[in-house]
């Protein structure tokens, strides 16, 4: 486990098993058994590949961490997580024996065999890639299950100051390959080939300043994502496009990502970006769309709910008279998950608190034609809130 | 959604959907309604994104297909699904209404209010993201649902000529990719950046070549990925190795990994690698490696258990006196996703049949050391099988 100013520091996550802990002996929980990798790196800082073969994580009320994992994974699970006591292992999946019988009298073995398990799977595995098998919740029948997502969930909500030191110091990186991106683009390559390239040389330039310190946490050709993902031209009318079959052209319009994983964090950085100079209908878009983005952050403070920044937005966009052209809301809470709770929705009405962050992000598309929108990630301070992501948004500095 | 020899074609998923529907004739089925975003692929062709937004393709039994899904993606589905008759959208996640409240609603306007709906998430979403909500299987009380996964999952058991000539496509690709890693790779280089460039280079040469032919369906940084994911020196010895903080030196043996897809299919090829003039040592564990690899490609032909094929590695392994470095099975089927099944394991009897494809990756491990494995992907043909990797096995041709 990376222990430096670029990882949660190991007291972080022995109070996060603290806080863990202390909502289990609150509702009489015996033991939280969770699967979901990002929940497990959350409480351990143990990043690993999640596939058909079942691994849980087991933190019981009282006494040692333990993992439930396959053969594969425990020389992993050992030199890289120090705060797990024990690692039970089976063979491989599917086996001569069930991982999941394996599992079951395992964790009857440690003694819980007939308490309440708070569980993000009730069938005890993951379940990618075809995994399949009996429940857990069927092989252990005196055990009582409950949903434990929350007990882990809502801890992320609100950011930890060395949450935000890594969020920022993604976004520093962001920004760094942002420019390399905008260095790179011109009209008549692949986008594709211009993201990866750029990916390449962002990468590069952080590995040398960073070193060992940094170490990259979730499996990726790139720790650094720098690119369009298919957003060019009319592709970018496509908010969840994922490749462009044309190559860039002079007068399109362009939607970037760019994100660079730090500890399992990473912020969100996107522009709108035009090739040449800007069309009267490209500006009257840019224009309104940013106006939509300058409305939602004068809402980012706390004590506010969360669908008031996207009301402000989409008041906005009415405003200029385009809300045909909306297609989602306002933005997302971000951490270790590209997109987490709280939601900047009509539909949420969470308060926005000290530590929370977003993406703050309403975009204008025009099937056809094109896509509009800006990304950037917002931290709520003590009275306001703050750029973690610094960078121009002007039509002027995004013109190439 | 493409059409040309990069792509499965239209008749083909015509095909797919009609054997589905003879699955749900059969069993008496009114609907299949999948979340899974590769399910959704085999059977359609459309690709996307998988977020806490539900998206789910609904086919009846008779009468169009149709999806669910966020209005993000209404204009995606329109372009680039043809088979799909109708998109019910709603606004966004969370929504004033949630939007399993509105996807009840239009099943049971579409006559689907009271019927056997089979599918892979009676919830009736995929669940990532930190998504919450009323399950689809509460909402729907007159709805029986039943598991649907088998009647997409076992079709895709066996590939069609399309998927194997894909797949060879992907291969082809993966070995130049392999050459230029190989070109690439020197002691003193950190083996992230040289798995970025080398995947640089090799998507260049291949976009090159197929133009607009070649669209990528899976969202990633790049189609191509070719590298060695931390197995570098000791970091070998961890099969799920993310990522090593040590950059590559003379004498480390190293793990490769080269990946294409082409249509959504991956093949894959993996190679270890010694920097520098092998030890006795290292010697010892490839020779005994690539013995058990060719003990078990001795074993793929029809009508034989897939268990016999891990036996066949598990017993050459044995013979040179190094059980104790086995971590995992010999092999999993492979497609549309990384790993499907059936696994080549001690658990699994399935018998061979022409048209599956597996990966062939014995693999022996040292801990602190090093660990060596080759995969190769390989097609079970009529009367034996036929390697869909072609690429050098020997140590000679693997020092670099």
């Amino acid at each position: 486990m990376p222990s430096n100013e670029l990882s949660i520091s190991q007291s972080e996550h022995k109070d996060r098993i603290e806080k863990i802990r202390s909502q289990m002996r609150r509702k009489r929980i015996g033991a939280l058994y969770l699967v979901n990798s990002t929940r497990i790196l959350y409480a351990t800082g143990f990043s690993h590949i999640s596939t058909e073969r079942p691994l849980a994580l087991v933190i019981p009320r009282a006494g040692g961490l333990f993992f439930l994992a396959p053969q594969l994974e425990y020389d992993h699970i050992r030199s890289e997580c120090k705060l797990a006591d024990e690692v039970c292992t089976y063979p491989d999946y599917p086996g001569r024996t069930h991982p999941m019988r394996i599992f079951a009298k395992f964790l009857a073995q440690r003694g819980l065999g007939s308490v309440v398990i708070a569980t993000d799977s009730p069938s005890g595995a993951a379940g990618g890639y075809g995994y399949r098998g009996p429940g857990l919740q069927d092989l252990m029948s005196k055990v009582r299950f409950v949903d434990g997502r929350d007990i882990v969930d809502g801890l992320r909500l609100v950011k930890s100051q060395e949450e935000i030191r890594l969020l920022r110091e993604s976004a520093r990186w962001s920004e760094i390959a942002h420019d390399i991106l905008l260095e790179n683009v011109r009209s008549g390559v692949h986008d594709t080939l211009v993201a990866i390239k750029s990916s390449y040389e962002a990468l590069a330039r952080m590995l040398k300043k960073l070193g060992q310190r940094y170490v990259q946490l979730r499996i990726a050709l790139s720790p650094v994502v720098v690119g369009f993902r298919g957003q060019v031209g009319p592709g970018s009318a496509i908010p969840h496009a994922v490749y462009s079959k044309n190559k860039i052209r002079r007068g399109d319009v362009l939607v970037t990502e760019a994100g660079v994983e730090v500890a399992g964090y990473t912020s969100e950085l996107e522009r709108t970006l035009v090739v040449g100079k800007p069309s009267p209908r490209a500006k009257r878009y840019f224009e309104a769309m940013l106006k939509a983005q300058d409305a939602a952050l004068h809402e980012f403070r706390p004590g506010v709910p969360c669908s008031r920044v996207d009301d402000a937005a989409r008041r906005s966009v009415e405003a200029s008279g385009l809300s045909s052209c909306l297609r989602h809301h306002t933005g997302h809470g971000i951490g270790l998950d590209g997109h987490e709770p709280p939601w900047l929705d009509p539909g949420d009405g969470t308060i926005m608190r000290r530590g929370m962050v977003f993406s703050c992000e309403p975009g204008l598309y025009v099937p056809g034609y094109a896509g509009f929108r800006h990304s950037d990630t917002i931290a709520i301070t003590g009275r306001g809130m703050d750029f973690v992501t610094k960078y121009p948004r002007g039509l002027d500095e995004l013109t190439v």
